[in-house]
């Protein structure tokens, strides 16, 4: 595997691979990897001859209180995991390399509010920005055929598709399950920032989740499900963010004939923001 | 050559293209061609083996109050002008194409203000992202090796390679000089909306930053020049926007040890808003 950090010795290799009509997957990472991206790297070699797996914290989609400095850094073990799964190219690059003008000095890509400003947008603002914005890089850089992200990240997810479909990127993205620690807690980098105490507790954000949906099939009102969750939360010991259920395509509020819903929440647990989701159709059981 | 409205089947051509490894260039336009738009076409065909001409009166580009339904639309005298020229593929999408979700629910491309909203973005306030987001979009759909502007519009040449560049757009931008009227204004397709009488007095905007290029050369404070150039603009009869000299790198204002300069300058005449600019050296004559 190869540990490409600047953009020349990348655009070399891409165009080598694109001359001999090799299919590209790109699976985007801020690095320290656990099952949820490796997951997402086993899907890329199935699916295509060449996987680039890109690793940068992004300065971009921090706001100025969270936790860019702290967020985990382990590019060995990384590089070792990845090699191991037989990916193609590690694109590292740092933030020089990506923004240098600096961030404050940058074209950004900017979706639609309706999406990027409600749930994790409202708590985080411009994130979603930092996260359009420095997908788009890469999607350039790389030129893949497809990217794959985890559905953990929904709205992320979501974002994605719809910067995509609106600026027309010629790229499918793929999203992919959820992987869950065996008590139930999704996966994250951000789970090693919990206490033991607090470990023992983040499962049941997804706990919450799950008796929620259990609540609405019942037939509890929306606002009273939402409203229940974040006071089982705060009970737990969350600092809950938000918990809502929303109409899967986009996000908004559901009517009364959506079926495909999801359930989204997130807390602060410790010094960790966790979010969550689980996908739903209304009236399953 | 091919006259295409929709989006698969340009996706088609652009990848049988690509396939056999043929270069691609891009002349985007909005139509009503003259010979400042078949000089970029021609110097497309010289250097690229393909050649896409983009036909799209942009909606996202015009302000409210602006000129979006009065810019001239001449689809059949454009499709024989390029046909004769051997352009390979004329791309003409319609409004709800290009923006399906309509214009208000759209990702934007946002060029960093310094840049985007000085000068002709100043008075024309989302001008600049409406032009970046829709090259972004054509840029992604039809996916050229090199893309052609003119220079007449030189601010929004310098929006595009920003763009470009702090997106890592895998394309070229090549600019090309603004072709003028034995008279000297140059060509545009807003000069159909000037009387005869406005036709006459017309090329005095390109006449004024000339002279203001001498008076600037002699000694002249670069104040003095450009306030000296907005009286004798409105003496002439127009109602000057803006006549500004700037770096030809990024639009600032010049520093003392700048010499590679533009003078840029915006005037309303009857119903036409004009722009006009000239590059020059300082020191330079």
């Amino acid at each position: 595997m190869e540990l490409i950090r600047d953009l020349i010795p990348l655009q070399s290799a891409i165009q080598a691979w694109r001359r001999q009509s090799q299919g590209i997957a790109l699976v985007p990472t801020m690095g320290n990897l656990h099952a949820g991206h490796l997951s997402l790297v086993r899907e890329a070699k199935r699916i295509a001859e060449r996987v680039v797996v890109s690793l940068f914290v992004n300065p971009l989609q921090f706001g100025p209180t969270e936790d860019f400095s702290a967020y985990p850094r382990t590019l060995e073990s990384d590089r070792n995991a990845l090699a191991a799964e037989g990916v193609d190219l590690l694109f590292a690059p740092t933030v020089q390399t990506l923004y240098p003008r600096g961030q404050a000095d940058q074209t950004l890509v900017v979706v639609p509010a309706s999406l990027s400003e409600i749930l994790c947008g409202a708590s985080r603002p411009g994130h979603f920005t930092g996260v359009a914005t420095v997908v788009c890089k890469l999607l350039h850089l790389v030129q893949p055929d497809i990217a794959l992200f985890g559905e953990k990240d929904f709205q992320q997810l979501l974002v994605i598709r719809r910067m995509v479909a609106d600026l027309n990127l010629p790229v499918i993205i793929h999203g992919m399950p959820t992987v869950r620690e065996p008590d139930g807690l999704a996966m994250s980098s951000r789970n090693t920032y919990l206490s033991e105490a607090e470990r023992a507790i983040a499962p049941e954000l997804y706990g919450t989740l799950r008796r929620s949906i259990e609540r609405f099939q019942r037939g509890d009102s929306l606002p009273s499900v939402e409203q229940r969750a974040l006071e089982e939360l705060k009970d737990l010991g969350f600092q809950p963010d938000y918990v809502q259920i929303r109409r899967q395509a986009d996000l908004h509020r559901p009517e009364e004939e959506d079926t495909a819903l999801v359930i989204l929440g997130a807390a602060r647990l410790g010094k960790a923001r966790l979010i969550d989701n689980q996908c739903f159709m209304k009236g399953g059981g």
